[in-house]
């Protein structure tokens, strides 16, 4: 990007086109450049990477000609969103695509459940500098002024300096006021997993059925951890990569006897 | 696991129940040990990491009481099938969790994407070592037959010995007779993207609709990847991790400035 351009940046989230913390980005992100939004028409929270290969997927212009401010509602997943805009919606790459502000943490293992950090997955992977904001709070009218200055130091900082290839950034916000968060923290994904605990109820019919219901349990009590970062009133960011290789256990398992 | 007790192995994937791909894994998981099936009631190609949190989830146990295999049908996507699996139907964590055989590729990016993969990915955040398995033949009709060895001896090996805590395998296999196949190659994720070609139509009440019809273009020229592997005739295993933390770009980062 030259910085005589505006740039180009591409929003989008998973809890859909209506959701307050998008509107936060929207925000935000106009200020910083020329903003184009595809969106969810409907919460598609806890969607991952899933894309729609079995059915149709359609795109609502919800902006009218002469709008400042292009935006679309789309049908499918957060990622199908990114692959629609960059494909049959923007006319050049953009320079960032933001993603959020999701309702909600994406902290530690949060990060693979997550629609919101895939949708910028996929446009790290399609080779766009790309961030992921969660604010942990999962109040629909939850406050986002508290960390609007906070998105706009990130967002800056990534069109100003490289982000790595294949690195896409996992912020996390503390429910804080801005004057209680103390400061910005890179941080590593803290092990922590869902422990289930479904909640098997039965229908009016006398069928049996399971509400999803888990609660996440930290194993991780390293310093150097999102989850230490929030819980400490930082703002957390996590470098996140899509190539999942284990490199590191590569060598033991040259050693098993799979040829014999 | 001791030497005496007979494992424990769960099956899921993601074409659903009724996949012959499941059935080729449930023949050979059978003889080494004994088999809990819990898979998809439909296909769930390309769901990702997708969990159900805003809808019901169904469980229908298919196999009769005394039937030596215990199989059950899931509303849910593969990730929610191994959540069950685990924490409503199995008395104990079970010691090997298999995922497959898919019809059609998961090498490369498509680990991201596909369920299969995103199952065994699940098993493996809960503790429990895991296999994707997949064949490069998209047919609902492929010939499983010619993989059932290498689907044992892979197995067997991840059963004696030791998976290193947060890998998983993912396993994918050329379309070629047994004779045919060189051998098994640890490998690492090929960089290869997605070129989308959407395939813009018009329902018959005239309104645009696309589908998603990318290609995946190998853009990565080592011999050590899993492209190149199943390329050249060999079944390639690429150990997956879930930390998807960035760690080589964590001091880069840190050099920029978040806290001016």
């Amino acid at each position: 990007m030259t910085k005589t351009a505006k740039p180009l940046i591409l929003i989008t989230n998973d809890d859909g086109v209506s959701a307050p913390g998008l509107r936060a980005l929207i925000d935000v992100m106009s200020e910083l450049g020329t903003v184009v939004i595809v969106a969810p028409d409907k919460p598609q929270s806890a969607t991952g990477h899933s894309i729609t290969i079995n059915d149709t997927l359609y795109l609502n212009k919800i902006s009218k000609d002469g709008d400042i401010i292009t935006e679309y509602s789309c049908s499918g997943t957060p990622v199908d969103c990114v692959k629609l805009a960059v494909n049959e919606i923007l006319h050049r790459k953009p320079d960032l695509c933001v993603s959020g502000v999701n309702h909600g943490s994406n902290s530690s293992i949060n990060v693979i459940y997550s629609g919101t950090m895939s949708a910028a997955v996929e446009a790290g992977i399609e080779g766009i500098p790309a961030i992921g904001f969660s604010l942990l709070d999962y109040d629909w009218n939850a406050n986002f002024e508290n960390i609007k200055p906070f998105i706009r130091k990130i967002a800056t900082q990534v069109l100003e300096n490289s982000l790595s290839d294949g690195v896409i950034l996992n912020v996390n916000f503390p429910k804080l006021e801005t004057k209680d968060i103390k400061g910005i923290k890179i941080c590593r994904q803290a092990k922590a997993i869902y422990v289930e605990k479904f909640d098997k109820r039965k229908t009016p019919q006398g069928r049996d059925y399971y509400w999803l219901a888990g609660e996440l349990v930290n194993q991780d009590h390293g310093e150097d951890t999102d989850e230490w970062a929030l819980k400490n009133g930082y703002v957390s960011v996590v470098p996140v990569q899509f190539d999942l290789t284990a490199h590191h256990s590569m060598q033991q398992l040259n050693t098993w006897k799979w040829n014999e």
